[in-house]
């Protein structure tokens, strides 16, 4: 059988009349979306257009919620309780809904944005947080995250997760990223991203900074849009994919093809 | 048959740290609220108190979207085009829904508010955008509205109508009410406001301040908890009600029982 | 003496991770600049960076005030009562303010953008709360204005008003522009606008839709950095006015050089 | 000579249609006021009419700046750069400042709010940013703090700063408060308090929880205006220290007299 993968962006960041990334070229490649819910980007009729795009294409519609904090675009940690954190990230996940309702769909996923999204991979209550509003929304809801609190504790909460992988980001050989303030933390060579971008979907591995290679297991794999390198580079890792022969499908497809094939990282 | 009646009010308006009316009390007098979702009102903590705080009691859980304005409450007309009414409708309700399914139940109806709430009477096109944003989402909710381009387009429309009595504020022979600007605009004596309450509901005639009465016609009626005062007359005329042998039931209801006798004002 | 005109746009629109036109290019351009105050765009380190440029090339720092309406970019109407209107302004100007002050410098001009600021031409009661904001915050300030409300009110209470000329919006023979919506309402040909800018500023006229020409007089042309033609235009400008043996010069000198000529527009 | 003493309260917290704390009854204790510039608090016409009622009343105007976070009133930690400290404090400085120029008058100090206020007493980044923006705001601005980061780099950077004294919070012998968390945190004996307040301003000492005594220095005490009995609390230590033969001042005029006094605290 074929690997499979999930391609995912974060887009829909536009907000009123502000343009952020190129999510048109975008769209031509991702088969899932993580689209920003209005608390650090996207309007609602930025919501609306791209949700309406996303269907039109096929395209997973992911909730993407963040910290309440449009100055900083969610990129600032804000120490909130797991209450504020939950009722947030419920109406959020509300808000787009309503769109994917308006244009006969539903939400396929979840994956917290910027700040938020990091810490709920250390940080307990946070990832306890997220799940609680998750399932008291819609418990079919795919969680998206990297290994950490987050996953773990949506699994143990019996929820779908998809693990994102990281193929522009230097890896060290236990697994964590490279800081981005470390010289070699960001991959910015196209041949080198398609390489290792192959790798990690055919044959389960990624090279690390220390000279070894560690095992890694992706359900699907972060791309970029916000500048004409990162979409060249989306669009590369795409063709190559599809060239090596995998079969590049929505988020749900790959879990339930990773399911059938008894993976680790299934729920129990 | 009892007549029956629904009661309901504006809630959930307070934001962060700053309270707003005594929703405890109100809560113990409605039968369905209009919920802020945000704009004008209502950060998620307060959507998610005030929504448990309904389904404990069994009150119909109404939308109360607004124009996007915290500062001016949402009182200031804005000149929005219809898209931006519909896609601002659409996110509100989704956003409340999110709170509405957490606590196991979902949105009865929807309550255009302050400004938005006066234009939807009168102008076509935002009227047409929220019965849009209705019918997108749930085509069952409820429009509740006073007779208006929002009354008549939603039933066109196919959408059900709850028509709004507002006893404490007098109306002219004409149907219209008084301008707050105008002297005698605004009931504040309870033993009045609750026989001009009784009567609508039981008679379903009103007085007009030029001495005249006219035939009126209400689902609901609208109560106010912004003070101690306003708390008064909705136990009043609850009191009274009840008294009178009227059945106070919730929305959904009080439209059934209505459409079972025949009234004018059921959809075509 | 040589004429001298003022080159002024709106700069600073950027919001957080979002960034609005070309200011690096204007800013070779300019010699005055409106800059956004927050509320329709320009967070706090926008409103620095830029008052530092500004500072750095001796260009004019004006305040550019907005409705309250970031998703909205300040385009849209808003309902506001003159109160509401003056104090917004007031809020405004103090915070662009302290900026100037942090960078050695103070305010020159105040310039309302988008909305407010057609509607100051025209409403009575948001110019007069305009000249109110400025004059208790200082009367030194100069009123940039097309004629109209703002400007006949600005004189009136001894306000030094600037008058802004727009050279590709197409005129009418009664001196009001053809409304964006009409065909040829804007003009994009480089040649055109070159020829009217330097025409407007050596010999006071401008020509019509109509095929006339009728006087126009400018203490300074509202040029745009939205996109790349738009930076190009203004570069164009400037060069033919240098070229035409035109003074560009900051708005205090233009009016004082007006003033000296006795021109009708100076204050009583 | 008598001792003087500043009395200090955060006023000016409603904002739009809700209202917060007793504000009328508070101006009738308060010399100084911390009024909110918006970030946390304080929309431009709660702002208008503070500093106008202060004027009024001959009460020295603070600037209350915090961190942007309106839903949750500036009490929840953000990690910002000390660039955007600087940048925000900037923004707020400037825009109450306007309403003082309005009004006649000028700041007379600056206290940060809420969290941000915590902060600056450990963060030395914080700390810094602060001083820097009101260094290049108004070097004669008093920066109102408690012993910590903020007072010590004010001192050092040649700001005056005036020392807060908070009676109605328990100390222990190190000097530092009881955590709210802990039981005895916080005093409500309207008794209790106005001994703490005359003996801190007449004797400069304060009883700790452990039973022992220390000495403590404050050139304000920080009043409160919440519910009825924060103003009652206030009422009765402003009339105590007056039987006493407190004088009762604002803070520049403490200052004054201290550093008369050769006050360790006063700067170098």
């Amino acid at each position: 059988m074929a690997p499979t993968i999930d391609l995912v962006a974060d887009i829909g960041e536009s907000f009123g009349a502000w343009t952020m990334g190129d999510d048109d070229a975008l769209l031509e490649v991702l088969t899932s979306a993580n689209i920003a819910c209005g608390f650090h980007a996207g309007d609602p009729r930025t919501m609306d257009r791209t949700v309406r795009q996303c269907v039109a294409r096929g395209i997973g519609i992911g909730a993407h919620p963040s910290f309440p904090d449009l100055v900083g675009f969610g990129r600032r940690a804000m120490d909130l309780s797991a209450e504020e954190v939950r009722t947030d990230v419920l109406y959020q996940l509300g808000a787009l809904h309503a769109f994917a309702v308006a244009h006969g769909t539903t939400l396929s996923h979840l994956a917290p944005h910027g700040r938020l999204g990091n810490l709920v991979a250390t940080r307990p209550d946070y990832a306890a947080a997220v799940v609680a509003a998750v399932r008291a929304f819609d418990q079919d809801l795919i969680v998206l995250a990297q290994d950490g609190e987050l996953a773990d504790h949506a699994r143990e909460q019996g929820l779908r997760v998809g693990i994102v992988g990281i193929v522009d980001r230097a890896y060290r050989a236990d697994g964590t990223l490279v800081p981005r303030s470390e010289p070699g933390a960001v991959i910015h060579d196209t041949a080198v991203l398609v390489r290792r971008a192959v790798r990690v979907v055919t044959e389960g591995f990624i090279d690390t900074v220390e000279g070894t290679e560690i095992p890694i297991e992706a359900d699907t794999l972060l791309l970029h849009g916000d500048n004409a390198d990162a979409v060249r580079h989306a669009q590369a890792i795409r063709a190559a994919l599809t060239e090596a022969g995998v079969e590049i499908a929505p988020l749900h497809r790959v879990l339930a093809a990773r399911d059938g094939r008894g993976s680790t990282s299934c729920r129990a």
